[in-house]
């Protein structure tokens, strides 16, 4: 089997380190690897497959040694600096930050619901938010059978989807300190605030998913609106979503088609108080649907609790699951990008 | 300024506490005043206004006193059994279970919203849930303006509604503890599940929220559906609350009638990061609205987000508002159900 080259970008962070974690399980076809990060972190050690790497400074130079795949999570800014050169030199960006992905040139996926537009990328192919990327693995099988008409989302997100300080804002917060990430306390408390402001009132987070959710869906104008909150969980993300459909749907087949859909895990015996929650889901790869019941508020509506590990699937995953279809892609086809 | 006697039944459960703090902030035209309680609690002693109190066991006899207003939260059992003896010996009950709430025969009364349901009282009125009080204040001025054509709730509910043991269970469930009181761990999770579930897939709590919304705002097929959700908060439902209206509306327009209703504080400047928050409300009796936006999916749809002390608001506070409301009744017309 053909290996090929990847570095890592942002290696220390949260998303990063997860990275690592997921490429050592699922055993990437992988050549050569580099870390890269910013300089504050070059020069640290780093273990991947029992093996040490020191980190590398990103900087223009970086993809200059015929990288295949570079891996970046690093924030927008070193994104939109950094993809570009990487592209320019033919290594294929999955980039884990906003940056990119509302670009009208440049690809947004979740391999369980829109491989195909893999097949588009210049050079960068961009990992959606984590409360998208949850929502619309549920929603996709429902999409292709009902054709969704409208969604209500209200989110429970976990601290760890703001990064290392936000999981020691929760962890203080717990003994009485101050927050230093989140505006105010999360410890006890919840946030109707993730990202900033926008002029409609709503936060950049509530749009995400609206307009995320739309580019994957491939419908630009399907109806949206979204709540999103920080609730004091350390890990996944929960959502609870309404969508009508504008065709009818029979409960237990709707339930069977999210048995079947690929990367989804019904969980629905509430008689015995099954259903997903974070603490069940935190280290999976598969999104956890349940509390599944008929809306009888409109016609076609169905109640939906849906919960997924936000580092795991939300991020990290996800855009290793990006590269392991690339390079399915490349297999069949040839790497006819570089 | 005439006095009333008084009794308060389950004096020492949460809201039974708070039932106490709450009538010595407003100074209530108290004669008399009783303590009852299971025979478990009987014989304890508790202070109201610096004089202690020996609490009585409740039984068939408790009545035989001439109380004019029994504030009951000793739960569904108990207040089936024991407020009907009450009635029936000229007390007026104000029950904070859910034995009666649905009794069409009993009116469901929050203060803010329908307090000219207290006058067709046949000796109980019934208190609504607590998730749905915080709700109604802030829908109440709305639906009169706009009319509601459809409501989707999610809310983010604190253990204290599931009494002293839903508080412990989340300050021991930090330490590492199993929880007593939920079926699954508090800590660090969401738990989609309050009170049981019924054959349609909510739990009774949805349908409580559904079905007393409707009853509350005398509007039996308005169109709700809900999913609560129990949060690792100690005190303060918040909630997120999606509406429709039949009638356009404008957004300041709205706010302002926000502002100006009864038990309402908006809290909505979201560029300073001010919005209500469980951390805020705790304590307070007001209902808190913010994060006021046009939900585009939909004509004429608004997101809110809604806090309030569920202990305070959404149960103690509550009651001893309606006993407020009828001690009013009384001095205006006679207190003519004795």
């Amino acid at each position: 089997m053909k290996k090929f080259d990847f570095a890592i970008v942002g290696a220390t962070g949260m998303v990063g380190r997860t990275f690592i974690k997921v490429l050592e399980e699922r055993n990437l076809p992988i050549n050569k690897i580099y870390f890269l990060a910013s300089s504050r972190s070059a020069g640290k050690k780093i273990s991947f497959f029992d093996k040490e790497y020191t980190i590398e400074e990103l900087s223009e130079k970086s993809f200059d040694k015929n990288i295949d795949i570079a891996l970046f999570s690093a924030g927008a800014a070193a994104s939109k600096k950094f993809a570009p050169i990487a592209a320019s030199k033919g290594c294929v960006v999955v980039d884990n930050s906003s940056a990119w992905r509302m670009d009208s040139q440049i690809p947004l996926v979740v391999p369980e619901v829109n491989p195909q537009d893999i097949k588009w990328h210049n050079g960068i192919i961009a990992n959606p938010n984590c409360s998208t990327i949850q929502a619309v693995v549920a929603l996709k099988p429902l999409q292709d059978e009902y054709t969704i008409k409208r969604i209500v989302y209200s989110t429970y997100q976990a601290v760890s989807g703001a990064g290392l300080q936000g999981y020691k804002d929760l962890e203080n917060g717990i003994k009485g300190e101050a927050p230093k990430k989140f505006p105010h306390p999360i410890a006890g408390n919840c946030l109707p605030h993730i990202d900033v402001f926008l002029p409609n009132g709503y936060t950049k987070e509530e749009m995400k998913m609206v307009n995320e959710t739309r580019k994957i869906l491939g419908v630009p104008d399907m109806k949206i609106t979204a709540t999103t909150v920080r609730v004091p969980v350390f890990d996944s993300h929960s959502e609870s979503i309404n969508v009508e459909f504008e065709k009818q749907f029979d409960l237990d087949g709707l339930k069977g088609i999210l048995k079947n859909a690929p990367g989804i895990i019904v969980k629905d015996d509430p008689g015995s108080s099954v259903y997903p929650m974070p603490v069940d889901t935190a280290g999976r790869d598969e999104t956890f649907v349940g509390r599944i019941r008929r809306d009888e508020s409109v016609e076609n509506g169905v109640n939906l609790w849906v919960v997924a590990d936000n580092i795991r699937k939300g991020a990290a995953t996800n855009t290793v699951q990006i590269a392991q279809e690339l390079i399915k892609m490349w297999n069949a086809y040839g790497k006819s990008k570089s």
